[in-house]
């Protein structure tokens, strides 16, 4: 049998995009059944200096010399964003291409599209890249026989480095932010990472390609790190957690919980480990299969790897199968969760601050497993923080008794609520 | 498109053959495009009594009456053992048969005759319940771009739960191992778990499987636990360190270490901090990606699930991909490894034994980096144990040394080695 090429398109030569030339480039020097031959790379200019050496008849600025090029049977898109990604991706397959992506905010929204598109036109569409920590379980897990009862995970990299490295230095979100911005481990606008939308089009991606449920992203609850400090950390480990920005799925029967936002898990527990850039997942299943992994989240070899496992995948021969659509899920209101809480309220140092706190919460039904309060206000006028760790209650009822909290004229400020999530592994 | 029905004949009905049925019933209540027919099922005995409900017209005792079955499509394979395993699966894939199976000491041996023999007549054979802990990474491991450079994995359940429970109790290795007789977490021959066998097969298939590389099983270095007592527990805790009896690939160009023994690994890693029956994996590519997985290593559901993805990858028309054949390595002897070593000497408590000792280790070029000894011997014939830990040294010369010093009048009873490993995560 003579040898399997697979002839490549390009789109983006940034770090993701320049690992896979250089990738590609070591890849086929081992001898194989299969070869790529990468055809042209799309970029958006020219003469751009470019620290890996690509030969300039390779590079084009226009779009059609890739996707009209019938030798050309895959797409690699690693540029990012929603459109022109958009428009390629579904041309390619529409053209019967092959196409890998690494592009999950495009698989948030459109995934089902992307996948009917590929199946209509019996091409594979690649998606290893946009979860580079989980994908080696997301693949599996389509074949998995039952469904997932929970599921957590860290899924992003910049988040997870700045909760660490406040931890570790002490310092402000705000200082670490800049230093990450510094080093490249943190974006000019880093909203995408530290809001959470990062992770939770990883969420919705990995629902879909997990349990076959297209869940729209606007309906999951998105809440980033940006109001945690370094008391906070602190406090936390006092009680004996780490915090950390967590994807949750939780599913009991037909109902679904699905969520970002940053949670306290046990310091003992796995996802509490995790350090730095890296990122994990962990889930339990109906029967009560525990398993999780732990990867790097980014960064140019993870991704490019995952690329290339996809792009090997084509070479080979592997269908594009997706698993079994289960049947309609009833996503729970944020409001109707069930959680423990950590609450954090500034007040005045007055007498009966915490009689008044605790009667609210009382009110609405919410029971005080434990409480912190250190040292005085060093003037009358200054707040002092109030921590507080709640049992299970409502996530309604906790709102509805901090926004009358936060009303009382010896509150300064907004308090701060932080799920408690106890973990799995 | 009609319902794809997969027609099972099932060879083996104990504790993960009655997880295969349990779980069939409750997968096949779903309503899904496929469906299992469990057409029948090959035991010893008839007339056993079963605590899982079967109807009595499912059970033979006669091989022939499934492989020689027409309709029966598909063969699960849970008897174990060599013979008659073997002959069972390979007629059933000369038969045209897909096969899954979990017989991780079959796979050691044969396996590479038994995928020539798979994809010669265009069946699946489906492993994952070979090596429940982590086919979930192996999966993925054939149609990853490049190399491993470094594996370690805890793939024994029984011989994790002795040493978690040894640490956890304060208690000796037989008096552990007797309890874990008693609730079923050892068997009442344990060799196969506790000398490390079990292990090694699971080491031999995962290198077919992730790196195409069929290593013969006589070959693999295995040595279990047998040996480790408290003590070693508490010593190797004092400096830092937890033992775990680990399967070991290290690869260097075409220079391959695949070796099963216990090890002191750093107490901080991902793969010291497993406990009782929890499994993992995790490695680093040769491109320098790290990944590890964490699940249960044996149970009647973990495994019974594993059987059934694979069951569902059959459903699902997924064909047999095995990964690139690696050109020929070079497996090290064992003498030529290089690793740090934990020494135990038990020696009279005499003038002049430690310099005696440390002696013949420099004199094999061995430097020590640390020693414990405490206490004294109650009596003038009693001895005490010093503990050693060296820098990295070649085992051909630790193991020259401890013969010496064992030679030694002072010395009583053998000396004990046991490797250092760093880990990964």
């Amino acid at each position: 049998m003579g040898k399997k090429v697979v002839r490549l398109g390009l789109f983006g030569l940034g770090t993701v995009g320049r690992g896979i030339v250089e990738l590609l480039q070591r890849k086929n020097k081992e001898k194989g059944d299969y070869e790529f031959v990468l055809e042209k790379i799309a970029v958006k200019h020219l003469d751009k200096e470019r620290p890996t050496s690509v030969a300039s008849r390779l590079l084009t600025t226009n779009h059609r010399e890739i996707l009209e090029n019938p030798e050309i049977d895959t797409v690699v898109e690693v540029i990012g964003g929603i459109s022109p990604a958009k428009e390629i991706i579904l041309e390619a397959l529409k053209k019967g291409k092959n196409v890998v992506t690494a592009n999950k905010a495009l698989l948030a929204r459109i995934g089902s599209q992307l996948f009917e598109e590929a199946i209509k036109n019996n091409c594979y569409l690649g998606v290893r890249a946009s979860n580079v920590a989980s994908y080696r379980l997301i693949e599996s897990l389509a074949f998995s026989p039952f469904q997932i009862e929970k599921l957590l995970g860290v899924f992003n990299a910049t988040s997870n480095y700045i909760l660490t490295q406040m931890e570790k230095k002490g310092q402000s979100f705000s200082s670490v932010l800049e230093k990450a911005q510094e080093i490249g481990y943190a974006e000019e606008d880093p909203s995408n990472d530290i809001d959470g939308y990062d992770t939770a089009h990883k969420l919705v991606a990995l629902l879909s390609l997990a349990m076959g449920y297209f869940l729209p992203l606007e309906s999951v609850f998105v809440e980033g790190i940006r109001r945690i400090s370094y008391q906070d950390i602190l406090f936390a480990r006092e009680l004996g957690y780490r915090i950390k920005l967590l994807a949750i799925v939780k599913r009991r029967d037909n109902n679904l919980e699905a969520r970002v936002h940053p949670a306290l898990l046990p310091i003992g527990k796995e996802m509490a480990q995790l350090e730095g850039i890296e990122n994990g997942l962990e889930l339990r299943d109906e029967v009560g299969v525990e398993v999780g992994i732990k990867a790097p989240g980014a960064g140019k070899y993870p991704t490019a790897t995952a690329i290339l496992e996809d792009l090997i995948c084509i070479a080979k021969g592997r269908k594009l199968i997706l698993p079994q659509q289960r049947k309609h899920l009833n996503l729970k209101k944020m409001g109707e969760i069930e959680s423990e809480y950590y609450l954090r309220f500034n007040v005045l140092d007055r007498v009966g601050v915490l009689a008044k706190i605790s009667g609210i919460l009382g009110n609405h039904n919410i029971s005080i497993a434990s409480v912190i309060q250190k040292g005085k206000a060093e003037k009358s006028l200054n707040s002092v923080p109030i921590i507080m760790l709640t049992y299970e209650a409502e996530e309604e009822a906790v709102q509805d008794a901090l926004k009358e909290i936060d009303a009382l004229s010896v509150a300064k400020g907004k308090s701060l609520l932080i799920r408690v999530e106890e973990g799995i592994l």
